[in-house]
């Protein structure tokens, strides 16, 4: 049919049909075979807390009610657990929709959006799928360079800014002091999304503490990562009161599934099974970083559950690379554009799975050398 | 803070910050108790396959990772089952999801959208969020009058006309010729959001073959109802492949839960349970008929998982029924909006919570006569 046939909007006339979200899924249904090791989604090698696997094993009894459309006793223990109030935490399925949720309540044609070059695609592809206008600014030594971001903030008047620490794809990070700077400079009538979809894995002085009284900032977390729950489609956003109101008019309320929400409060009361995961995934970083080491590439510093490595060519030799490892069964991933796309990225997986990754990779450099 | 403190666009600051959606969990806290009826959500009283909870248990090992963005597994399932092409298929978390996508798609700020005034009100809900304008059209004799819905969207030239077939909140259905008159009537270049979340309980008769080789209708459907999924979140649509291609322009493309997926797909292949729980449900609408009958109310005929009840005075009295069956912990809801707001509507429920429901209400009616 001609596009003149439905009567859509012209942001979504205007809108790329090609999605950039190539699933594993999909990359095995295209290359016929399951990968060997799926080490390129950030998703926990290291499984889901037994409580909360038990807890979402019970709650399918009453799948087939509706889940509270408040995630009421989530949001409770998330409010003890940061030391704020429930009317400043809202729930939703996962930080990308919670994002998208945020670009909407902020975005209307044309408004400009500032982000980093080569950071997390889903948040620019909100800003472009309602009508908002991105503007990047480059990384700085493989790290989101926030001042930059908050100078052309500035420049060109956005309402958004969009910074997550850790970094996502190159796994590096601020202290807690520079993010803190970074979250005063914000200048009053603009909001920060900062995406600590990560910071279960960084270093306690990598986060500032979380003040939702500061009408400036949205903060991201997710039981995506460390809790093993990717599947399950939960994630939360903590802020100014007024900002949950807002996310409250435009929200779908009845989202977030019931088995996910009865996971969710099990995983945040199994701490111990929490610190077991970051400890494995810091030795997983370590074995990474021993097998650039031993490969001759250089690792760059992670506090998240992935590893950017730095092949030392330019993009197309590193898309080469991933496109090798994935036909070998190896499911990685790597930044989009330069000069990031030096690097590929790999998460940390379980040990046998690093030992294919390192197997693969070292077979592949011979080759394509 | 005043309003001017945030970034948000005009339309969310003109939106109302209450919500309409009062689930049922808010209303247990608010009583304090759980509700001994929960006869409401029109959620299904007769469980979830045995097949899908063992295949949402086993999918409960792979938690940790996202579910398919293509939801492939599933698409290919309902591909076979519906005759249709997978490419005709949109896979969501829930029709309310796919029906927000589908508002975005369609309206701009003061973009006409059409329905009956009383029907859905997350669709409302979704055209108000997204700026558009809402013309309703009453009921006929307690039937969307989709005759006064096409002419009313060809005189505001509505792009998008709403309609459910069986209706909600009022249970009533039209024959699948009905409907087809509908559908071959939409002008070109319009949309009609044909919602089916209740097919499953309506005769064969009432649902008109499905051509997603047509341009100008969306169909609805989902495994919250018959399929006893609610809490997973898993619905769908069918529509011509160009209008799918622009749901996935703009669709959360990792919403959907992994374990709704496997859930979805298992139940789908259990026919023989599904037919028993359209035939419970039969058995309850019955008694609800033979209730109302032994109370002097007039029950509306329904094709759905649901009654509603006429109770025969205006909407104040059905408001003070509601609340005081709420107040003795039977859950139930009714339509916003007069004239059908004289009629109160309730779930079939479990034979037990039937009985609550029919014994609670013939006291509370006694009592306010």
């Amino acid at each position: 049919m001609a596009d003149a046939d439905f009567p859509f909007t012209d942001i979504v006339r205007a809108l790329p049909a090609a999605t950039p979200f190539v699933g594993p899924e999909t990359l095995q249904r295209e290359r016929g075979a399951p990968f060997r090791a799926r080490v390129g989604a950030n998703e926990s090698a290291f499984g889901v807390s037994p409580e909360a696997k038990a807890a979402m094993a019970e709650a399918l009894e009453t799948v087939s009610w509706y889940g509270d459309a408040e995630s009421w006793a989530l949001k409770e223990a998330l409010a003890a657990h940061h030391g704020v109030a429930a009317e400043e935490i809202v729930i939703g399925a996962g930080i990308d929709g919670l994002l998208g949720v945020l670009v909407r309540a902020t975005v209307a044609e044309g408004t400009p959006v500032v982000t980093s070059k080569g950071a997390y695609p889903t948040f620019n592809y909100h800003v472009t799928g309602f009508g908002g206008r991105l503007e990047f600014v480059p990384y700085r030594d493989d790290r989101e360079d926030w001042p930059a971001l908050l100078a052309r903030a500035e420049e060109v008047a956005a309402p958004l800014v969009y910074f997550s620490n850790p970094d996502n794809p190159m796994g590096t990070w601020y202290g807690a002091d520079a993010v803190q700077r970074l979250i005063d400079a914000v200048p009053d009538g603009r909001l920060l999304a900062l995406d600590e979809a990560y910071a279960d894995f960084a270093p306690a002085d990598a986060i500032p503490p979380i003040d939702p009284s500061n009408p400036r900032v949205v903060r991201f977390r997710t039981f995506s990562k460390a809790h093993g729950m990717a599947g399950a489609r939960i994630g939360y956003a903590i802020a100014h009161r007024d900002v949950v109101v807002a996310f409250n008019k435009i929200r779908n309320h009845f989202e977030v599934n019931r088995v996910a929400q009865a996971g969710a409060l099990a995983s945040l009361k199994d701490w111990a099974f929490l610190d077991g995961v970051v400890a494995e995934v810091a030795r997983g970083r370590d074995h990474y970083y021993r097998i650039a080491d031993r490969l001759g590439l250089k690792a760059i510093a992670s506090a998240t559950n992935f590893v950017a490595l730095d092949l030392g060519r330019d993009g197309d030799f590193a898309r080469a690379v991933l496109k090798a490892l994935q036909e070998e069964g190896v499911f990685i991933r790597m930044p989009g554009v330069a000069p990031l796309d030096r690097c590929i990225r790999v998460t940390v997986g379980r040990a046998e799975e690093r030992a294919v990754f390192a197997e693969t990779l070292e077979r592949t450099l011979e080759r394509l050398g």
